[in-house]
């Protein structure tokens, strides 16, 4: 396939949104895309689009995908809506990569969004229990948290970590998370704070999970070849894989690992020619602190029981030589399910140009990690300033 | 992008499956598509699978896709859920084409899969009225048989048609549905019958609309130069295309002709170096049967406004020059909404390679229509026995 490159990529402010439906929220972060464009965009040139999303709420469970781009004034062309729990995003990337690289089309919007703040008691038990398996898991009570819990209980049990190495995890990212003027919340907390909060599944608390949110993010993708058409910065997508895995914790060789995130990191490295030590940066798919962890463990930035170590050492925070989460990651900056994956591009594509002000760091090659659900689904991209 | 082919298809018999979930459906298409390849189906080789499902009903929203490879023990490629309400099974295939043709895969699996039967009452009706547009048409109280009738009325004064007209549509598919043994209606119906027929939402009556219906399918896409190692018959995909518009009627430029299904007609005709002409037969998405006639209007079979006439003439009848729906379509086959897209594929697949027994018709260039919604989003792919 030919190389592709991202010329364009923007989001919605993530957080409370009660005023806007999906619509709405998609349209913002399509015109920060358009205006993230250099040289200006033009949507007759857009030959498809990809919209990530799990639907929360059921507002528009059918032909998703069209509801939001015919909003915007895009008609005719194919779009579909792409589910894979919290990596619908990552998905809607991979096809656009994939449609893009493939010859047939010369300008694919990647985009996600997910409105999330406006469930209540029990629906938004139900639409947050979704990602898990439905037989073995949600119709058995097992809350999301609950899965991830278990993963933690393992995790602390197989290793040398403790329950302060997640909360550290929570205080980088908020530290993060306060300099990004898109994040939900803009505030830094102490250990002690994040260490006590109250437990929510043990040994997880409030702390270790990120918030339900309101957001969407928008990427455009084009041919490297006619990337400078639009900008002079272009960001090139060099490395790309998914992976997908059994759902319930139970059918897994292994909860302290996921094998779907492996797999697509060994495709996106592959592809690349690269290795994890030559990542400068990278967005992860924190949705607990424990799967910061696993994150670090999977993606090679750390062996197998030893991820704790990186945060520990501090060698993942801004001044780190591996900054995770610049955007202050699912903890801080928030996590509307199907958006997440697209906005982890848009934090890559802002650091990578040196757009990210506050907590801009240095780096040409970046990594970005989406997972959907305990570990069913996930993607792997990897991102360069130069070919 | 390089050619791509079909090697394997096959179905579960659509209709009532009060004992089986999505996975055991998914997984009954699984094993038949697996069973199809004529020199063997190797599951190591799949590389990737993508999924329609609209979800009816909910059981697994969450990592779809996934949850149904894992189940027949396909772990680690990427899989993904693709919504495009009764067109999420042409968007998969859509994704598998571009997919092998893009060279990034070898051998990917579209496939598509709904569970319908076991809703009743108001969760039927939430979820039959998905696919229009939730903020003017399903919140205003309009069930989806509703939004056909509109069209349908609004044809019937543009035109020199008459009910029985449409009433022909379902007579003729009840007549190919009788001679398929995975059709969910295996009986004909005559015309008075059909036209008398207790009304559902003037003008349609019920036997102008299709039934809801347990089903899934399964298709295999490789690059066409490998199709040889798969078996001798292979199917060519020529042509194919993707389409969109705005969901609610009253945002479009007309309501008798779908601006989706012409954008993804253009697409698929202009790869394909293929005229309307050269169709020998097609598999068109009859959700109700106003919606046949729109088809051959802008698939180019008809002129506008002139589409009645060839079911009038018996046309598109098996022994017409242009026999649609073979299969016995939406309307009597069956259309569990995310599987119909690749279904049509099983059907095409088996009518290409004289497989389809007493509905075996004439043909080297078949087409096959997929429409989301009323027109929301569309498919159209040309396949053909020669590249």
């Amino acid at each position: 396939m030919r190389d592709v490159a991202i010329v364009g990529a923007g989001q919605s402010t993530y957080g409370e949104h009660p005023n806007s439906g999906i619509k709405e929220l998609f349209a913002t972060a399509y015109d920060a895309m358009a205006e993230s464009v250099d040289r200006g965009y033009d949507p007759d040139e857009v030959d498809a689009a990809h919209v990530g999303s799990l639907g929360v709420g059921g507002s528009q469970l059918g032909i998703t995908g069209a509801s939001l781009t015919s909003h915007v004034g895009l008609t005719g062309l194919p779009v579909q809506r792409v589910e894979n729990a919290c990596a619908s995003g990552g998905f809607a990337l991979l096809n656009a990569v994939q449609a893009v690289g493939s010859g047939i089309h010369d300008a694919v919007i990647a985009s996600g969004v997910e409105k999330m703040l406006d469930l209540s008691g029990d629906r938004s038990k139900y639409w947050l229990g979704v990602s898990g398996d439905t037989e073995y898991e949600r119709l058995a009570g097992m809350t999301f948290a609950g899965v991830y819990a278990i993963v933690a209980q393992r995790y602390l049990a197989e290793t040398d970590a403790e329950h302060d190495h997640l909360s550290k995890v929570a205080v980088k990212n908020h530290e993060n998370g306060a300099l990004n003027p898109k994040a939900q919340f803009q505030r830094e907390v102490s250990v002690e704070k994040a260490a006590g909060a109250p437990e929510i599944a043990d040994p997880l608390n409030l702390y270790d999970a990120c918030p339900t949110t309101d957001g969407a993010a928008c990427a455009l993708v084009v041919p490297a070849d006619e990337a400078h058409r639009y900008t002079d910065d272009p960001v090139y997508i060099t490395g790309f894989g998914g992976g997908s895995d059994y759902l319930a914790l139970h059918d897994r060789e292994t909860i302290t690992s996921l094998s779907a995130v492996r797999e697509a990191a060994d495709a996106a490295y592959d592809r690349a020619g690269r290795t994890p030590a030559e990542v400068d940066f990278a967005e992860v798919h924190d949705c607990f602190t424990i799967a910061e962890l696993l994150a670090y463990e999977d993606l090679g930035f750390a062996d197998r029981g030893e991820g704790w170590r990186l945060v520990e050492e501090g060698r993942t925070a801004r001044d780190g030589d591996l900054p995770v989460n610049t955007s202050g990651g699912l903890k801080a900056k928030g996590h509307p399910l199907g958006a997440t994956g697209i906005g982890q591009v848009v934090e890559v594509f802002e650091q990578l140009r040196g757009e990210a002000g506050d907590r801009q760091v240095d780096g040409e090659v970046a990594l970005s990690h989406n997972v959907g659900g305990s570990g069913g689904a996930a993607t792997v991209f990897v991102y360069e300033v130069a070919r």
